[in-house]
């Protein structure tokens, strides 16, 4: 795309990059870790448990940012080392398409979607994994649950910022939604 | 995720965020503008002839950026509308999912895509177009090739950044690639 | 695949391929009609309304047989003529890649689908129509619900052999799942 | 779908059932193997080599029927095993959604796909391979290439019967396409 920097309407010039630049969607990647059998369906949902700010609990999918000069798949790597422990042996997908995007708005009700603090644009992955799970960090556990435990309203209502409806869409993409 | 903001590691602090802001991949989407027969099979692909700042011809898929609080579905249709002009009648797709994301790198070689100017990460489409196109601003023209043309060594050779290769996927994604 | 007739384990002989002709899965597909937006947002979905053979009342989606030597795009665009009538442009995506496969078992319990008659696996595909829509045939009506209407416990039990869960997959796909 | 035997045009009745069984599109599977790295990223691609029945030599996906009342994933973890050897250790994909689906015709030119002996309808997915494979029964031996490799026009024309396209759309799939 070198030739088309200053002609091109769908790319900024270096001025109007920076000036734009406080304020654009950040781009992050969501993963839903998975056990699956020898035939690849999936038998568990992991999901972490933490503990919030005002004390709540809630459980989350591994969450993060894609940082400069990163690929997604890098990004995925990082994210699930960091939450699920370096010999968690995650399967990162061989194809980079998403099974959907989750568009986190500040404003509530534009998507199923919401983050207060940002608008990010989250691809979202199905991630199966092998090893020994060890949450680090501020992650207290991670749990395991049936596809059914995890599509539950008692699940569901643990779930922030549309998760829980993220978390559907992967059972319902992997054949697995009650 | 409100509860999660000061604890989990996937999300920054507000003075983490700002320190990174000004480096960080930029969301972008890709559109592959088709013509498709009555039983959904692509017949045409559409690629935009533009003149770069050097005086060098290209061909282009419609691309450009997606802006803060912007559905990624409203970045297609401001992009196609930019591009194709106001009467093309864009069919976007029902599902956010794309075929592929396109990871435009500024250094060469570490995935197929490459931008000099910045790390962009895109989300690419293949959009039927039912309408007129009547291409606007800097670009000359949109000629209409079949699937076999598109992927001849000679259209290919006039898309920069890698988008020959997307156009490729596109096609193979639709079952046209020959 | 000629020359490997004989040979390949993955090929069976005319005699053995006769032998087992009577039982084999049968090629379906099954299309979820739906009304979007101008940014191609799914605001209805479309569900056909049938009285059974007891005089039982349940709704269905547009479903059938993939015939010899027909295109699995032509076989959705007969089905859909079929149920919907000659006037309801549906669009069939450019990509043949289904959303989910559904097998129907004739035995419960081992997918989430069910047909007592025979084992049939369906392709299934979300299809826009943007045209009139007139049932023909055993159909008694099509109505068009939200999204967060056809996903609500009263119309799924008015769903049979899984096609409520097949509903449910769609809207997930589309992002419209409540 | 009990309700609706003798009703819905979709389905037939015992005795068309029976009259069509003789000529209907036969389920297939094809598999592409692949090896992968720790971040999903393809690094080569496992192709058969058969000896057909004219002596001459052809490379294969691993490509099979499915069977009656077998799930598509158990009839891709058996053409796997049976092909690639008990101890190949395949990572089926935990989404049923295929990459793309192959149109066999008897009738050439219909699809890029070509079977002379059945119309054949062929459930596509890539599947990583992370133990070693001892092929088996008729297939010479399995050779691993680079993407770049299984895309050139060498290894294109020794594969017959249009898997040459499909096995350049698993490429586009994955982002391996050259």
């Amino acid at each position: 795309m070198t030739e088309m920097t200053e002609t091109s309407p769908g790319w900024l010039t270096p001025d109007e990059l920076e000036a734009t630049r406080a304020r654009m969607p950040i781009l992050y990647i969501d993963a839903v870790p998975v056990r699956v059998d020898e035939a690849g369906v999936v038998t568990r949902v992991g999901l972490l448990l933490r503990i919030g700010s005002g004390g709540k609990v809630s459980r989350a999918l591994v969450s993060g940012r894609v940082l400069h000069h990163e690929r997604v798949r890098d990004a995925l790597m990082r994210h699930l080392e960091k939450d699920l422990g370096p010999v968690a042996l995650p399967q990162v997908p061989a194809s980079p398409q998403p099974f959907t995007i989750a568009e986190y708005f500040p404003t509530q009700g534009v998507t199923p979607y919401h983050d207060p603090r940002q608008h990010a644009v989250s691809l979202a992955y199905v991630v199966p994994v092998a090893g020994d799970c060890r949450p680090r960090q501020d992650a207290l556990d991670l749990v395991w649950f049936t596809p059914q435990e995890a599509a539950s309203p008692l699940v569901q209502q643990e779930m922030t910022g549309g998760q829980g409806v993220l978390l559907k869409q992967a059972l319902a993409h992997v054949g697995c939604l009650p």
